[in-house]
């Protein structure tokens, strides 16, 4: 009855590297946070301490800053750069996985013109993307995550079984609010067959284009549960974009519970809610394309449900 | 040589309300974090588990909520409201301190237009008051904190004393970046004489103005000092509003470090940085009019530097 | 080409549940955070918005709570009740995964003995559980997170492979700092055919002893990678308790630089480090018994990397 | 009506100092948390961007990687000499401020005996202190923070005042729990007369010794509020520590809500409780010796009520 390696990869996380486009007036700010992940045969290291197959996480950090120096263009395609050049780097390398997050900013605005070279942040929202380069085959699962949004109503929540433990009453008008972790994972194929040019403008027409489909599904209509929202979500995506093969929702249910004011003889008609933080629900779907191949390896190490 | 009690307060803090406002069809949402601190001969339940002059924290909770029904208005009316009610409660209280956080939210665009009643939060940017009453004064320092702010160029810094310890190199082009915490105290008398209305719409005007003032004088002309900027920055503030009698600022210089690139034989002309997490400079100080009448009162359990 | 709905869960997260056991003098405090989702068919919620299928989360708690009041017990026990009670509480619930953490208290000395009933908070270190119920097989994972630990000695990188990227110098002598998650599934069968009380025992027991076999193997030996020192952590792990049928490790490797102090006159031999942030080495693995049947399904949901 | 410079300091903060004495086999191991932040004329900079008396917080992060070469000793006699050291370096420099964080750490336990260079972290409880210079005076404020205590029974709330918003029932027995952020001032001459050993050692036994009589005050006894509690520790301190002049304590009072099992059919004799996040009490106070002079110079920038 051995005890033996099991799967295993390294790298490093968490790279904060900025880059200035300088080259007009009106400089060009990005904002990154790469992590890298090589897999292949590290069974000497892992076994005997024998480094021979294990480039360094420095190693890793600087191939970031020195990629960095061309430019970044769309964050996927910069990850299919870099996750390409580790696995293919070393003959003991079967793969990569690069996951990169970008921090927005706006040009901040002085009497009323964009600045050219002064900006600030803009939100929490993270614009993300996980690239996977598994031997010849390469996967790009791209997404956001920390869009907070609120309907202040058409939400309600009824129909639901009512076993020894349920005390919850039915509503037909509450407040929804979630924070989204989207991902969406593109048809291989669909995009990195174009030239680098190409795949960053498809890249970069994607993004927002199906962040704007997210919130608008999440905006309109009546929501009988957060479930149906998340499905009518992942499909007006999949609608949309035939370059998504399929896609992964995340949504917690953060509750706006309507304050009872009674005790001090005021009515409330959905004026004071109070907001709370644990415990929430926690709602979790994924929408697919019934003929696009699985590709379970795109996913593996990015947390989720499935 | 006697053990005594000495300055004490108590209160609820980090009460979570959020209010609708219904009346058009176009939904009202605010958001808000208040924490109430309560100050008085508190003695009793110190020394002894009297209870008798303790209005309890939950009460104070339930006040937020109920108040919350005849609306929000400005934070800084809001806070004057509650504070005064506590204040004015019980004899034994001589006065309260109110803290409120705003989260910003805005709608969501769907065809192009804002939604009614489907919103996304906007940003970590948060708008801050703490209100004091004592006795019969008040003190209104508004403010805002996670403005993240950050300028590719037209910033240095040379001409520093260089002693044993002394490494750094003096550069007159930089990025410069900060996550501002400003908090300017009003006037007395310059905004709270007026009708609730009129005081409403003096804050809602100050604010967006404020702000605005903050990121254009960052932005604008060449900081030889993060000093130097702060500066620049409470000062324009006071200058184009008469009701502020100070402002304090705290800015952290986060640091992005020019990488080196040499090693992999590349330049490196300002295009790649590496953002750092700690340490960080931290920046702070305040710009006060000469001729407004000091009020510690009014800053006290806030957190800063003076 | 149709679009569907691919895998999905839903359940309340974080439900913040505390007891105490009053049946001696000598109270026993339990604390813990749970999360519940539940798996099975959903479609007509999320297609139709028809809520006949969903079990509230928010009755989820309160079966939480309700089943908390015959007493936790061990947290993989307290998992299987609830899982396997949601599992079979409706037939179109086809499983369901609690996740469990513990967070440990211990007892204040008071006149050097433990206090009856006053408690301390003892570290961020958590223990862990992940519970799955499939159809009509369980799986346990526990384990434990925010294990901090530290070697001053005994340590070194050497050996790797240099490229073009490559700047790092070898050590063999450096510190080696990590935050160990470790989470390690029982084998079918090894723990959950004996009674509640047996179960209990067993995991009782074994918990603090893979504890103890993760932090000596950490401490003892020479570590000539993160890599290597994983893998003896998880092998003891495997070597010890037969019950256990696999471990997975994930550890970053938490920077320690030795500062320079050359331009200040100084040496530091092995004196002065700064600790870093960001970036960090992250390195995972797992160690398996080779004849231990996989269980993909036990891992499902859970963050990791494999 | 001038627009002028008020108070205002600077320096680097969070700087990470982990130092190693590996002058005996079994190797101390220290790990600080360093904010300096110095205090002076520094006008012509902030109006006028000249740097020539801006010591650079790059170099304050030097000085503290220095003077750690020579070993750290006590946390207060390590930001003495620092403050000191910046205090004294130019004339334009008029005092300084160093704020103290320290990590505890324990070494690990192999075959029962305590490792000589392997270690974890020993919670989230951290030992602080904030070191003042001011001209020829200093001060020392230490303190604790991160000390999370509960008592499960001993505690009631009753007897409070009932106005309109009043709902809270009264109670004779709860759960009290509370994070401890404690911050005491030794009198000026107290410590600092001695030698540097001498100063140490006092150092060195007054912290454990106070932070025992703060839980042990905490476990005994019954609370009739947590205001009653938090003086009852703080004037076990002043009495049995004549070096502390005084202390201020910020306690929240972490609610722990019975749970309601009736509806399920259940009782719930204080077995069942809910941990609530926010909002939470927070019960602030200072206990003082009467002949004691003040030092407001001691607390200027450190967060609290006062």
């Amino acid at each position: 009855m051995g005890i033996t390696l099991g799967p295993s990869q390294y790298g490093k996380a968490e790279v904060r590297v900025v880059t200035v486009d300088r080259s007009t007036a009106r400089h060009v700010l990005r904002d990154l946070n790469v992590s890298c992940a090589l897999r292949g045969d590290f069974s000497a290291v892992h076994l005997d301490g024998d480094n021979g197959h294990v480039l360094a996480t420095d190693t890793q950090k600087n191939t970031v800053y020195a990629f960095a120096r061309d430019g970044i263009g769309e964050i996927e395609d910069f990850g299919l750069r870099l996750a390409r050049h580790f696995a293919d780097s070393y003959d003991w390398l079967t793969g990569a996985r690069v996951e990169i997050e970008e921090y927005p900013w706006t040009p901040i605005a002085v009497d009323g013109a964009p600045h050219d070279h002064a900006f600030s942040r803009t939100g929490e929202e993270t614009r993300t993307t996980v690239v996977t380069v598994d031997g010849d085959n390469s996967h790009v699962v791209s997404g956001l995550t920390g869009l907070v949004v609120l309907k202040t109503t058409e939400s309600g929540f009824a129909g639901f079984p009512r076993d020894r433990y349920t005390t919850l009453a039915e509503t037909d008008d509450r407040i929804l609010a979630t924070a989204v972790t989207a991902r969406w994972r593109y048809a291989a194929g669909s995009v990195d067959s174009a030239s680098t040019k190409e795949r960053d403008a498809d890249y970069a027409v994607a993004f927002p284009s199906i962040r704007a489909t997210l919130m608008e599904t999440f905006a309109v209509g009546y929501s009988s549960a957060l479930q149906q929202t998340l499905y009518a979500m992942g499909h007006a995506v999949l609608e949309a974009h035939p370059a998504v093969a399929e896609i992964r929702l995340s949504m917690p249910n953060k509750h706006h519970f309507l304050s009872d004011l009674a005790p001090f003889g005021l009515d409330n008609p959905g004026v004071v809610y109070s907001a709370a933080d644990r415990p929430y629900g926690l709602i979790e779907g994924s929408v697919v394309r019934e003929d696009a191949p699985v590709a379970d390896i795109a996913w593996r190490g990015t947390p989720g449900f499935c």
